[in-house]
């Protein structure tokens, strides 16, 4: 039986990167593409509850169809999988993202949030980035989606687990490898740049560098930096277990009034 | 040495809820509001990259002062600590949130990523949340939110860990205790409530019911039902590290073109 997948992505339906994506895996199964009507990078994992979500029906000549969302790519997920989807779909490919989803930055992404959002609803699901915002190698991320998209679709994927893949902006000929790695803890340290309105008033915008901090060996960070293509497993469960016996420990009585 | 209290919030600086927790602790210490102008519920953990931030002062008669920010809870913690503030915090307090922040929803809380926030840059920071949206009692979570943030002064987090409180909305006098507890897995089952506009596109609303899902026994979800404080250690690293053999087990080989 034909395999349903399911694409969609942060950057926005109109991208180079969902497009690179589509071409990859169009002849794996039935593709159908749900995904932002613009741009929402760094949405973290945002729903809308406030607001209608509309969804217009978008067809290319080269097969490509599917829905142009007015949300998150968390709503995408949600309104595919519940309203638009005749089924549910066998695998989720979100992206392929501009821009590395390594270290903490995986906790803003929107590319990770719609594959989160998959492995909330039960369904295999992977995010996809490549490590560059200059001259991207979609090619080569392409190449990658294609390869974990087969090894999903045969072999799926842990419980409550969803795939975080990174890909290095290399020539296809100069990856090294896959790398299974754990998610960094090197992340963006901000800068704030003040300015003033022409009505004196203050606002900011936020700027930063990545600073490598600790250890990172065995992250999602150093792998590819390597040259390697990272898979991390994520969860959606933030307990932090090691934490639990401090807390338990301050054994905190409620003062009633 | 005085200590310093940043209070942030995803239901604006213009809540009810802010104001209880700023009353609730303001003679712990020196305590400033950066908070979001507008209510931002939802909005994951989500970041202002694309546009600029506006910070505005505000005073109030009652020494309530701080900034509203045109931004979401991240933007807020990040922006205080970064930009607006002369020095780091000792303690951050987020809240008090109109709603549970439990199980699954604690993913798309911006009041628990205002938090977090605070935990990636190092600083003790907790999140406070009424289990209810219909008459809060927020004389009880004001009560628990400054028995919680005299802990904390006094004793620190955990390394890497906020701390997700969630106060059952009860009387104070009929709350049962405090309850260290994990995230539970129960979540909102979406529904989509499909429309026409008056132009005929359609559009969607979402909808949902919390259903319990599997075993919740030592959950934040149960413990609130059942009447007491929950107290979760929460954490920003993702990895699903059980799920780490069953990746490397596929040894994936990257294939050349």
């Amino acid at each position: 039986m034909k395999k349903r997948i399911l694409i969609s992505n942060d950057d926005g339906i109109h991208s180079p990167g969902i497009q690179a994506l589509y071409e990859a895996v169009k002849d794996l199964g039935d593709v159908i593409v749900v995904a932002p009507a613009g741009e929402q990078s760094a949405v973290g994992h945002a729903i809308t509850l406030s607001d209608p979500i509309k969804a217009r029906p978008i067809a290319r000549p080269d097969g490509f169809h599917g829905f142009a969302v007015g949300g998150t790519p968390a709503d995408c997920v949600k309104l595919a999988v519940c309203a638009l989807l005749p089924e549910k779909p066998d695998l989720i490919l979100s992206g392929i993202n501009l821009g590395p989803n390594t270290g903490i930055s995986v906790i803003y992404s929107g590319t990770v949030s719609a594959a989160t959002e998959g492995a909330i609803l039960g369904i295999p699901s992977v995010a996809i980035s490549l490590g560059s915002y200059q001259t991207p190698r979609w090619e080569t991320a392409a190449r990658v989606a294609r390869q974990v998209a087969q090894q999903v679709l045969r072999g799926g994927l842990p419980p409550d687990t969803l795939l975080n893949v990174n890909v290095p902006n290399l020539p296809a000929k100069s990856v090294r490898g896959y790398r299974t790695t754990r998610m960094g803890r090197s992340r963006f340290v901000e800068k704030f740049d003040r300015r003033t309105d022409p009505q004196g008033n203050v606002y900011y915008w936020m700027d930063g560098d990545l600073e490598l901090l600790g250890d990172e060996d065995g992250t999602d960070i150093i792998a590819v930096r390597e040259g390697y293509v990272s898979l991390t497993p994520i969860w959606f469960d933030l307990t932090h277990r090691a934490a639990l016996p401090a807390v338990k420990k301050w054994n905190l009585k409620w003062r009633k009034p």
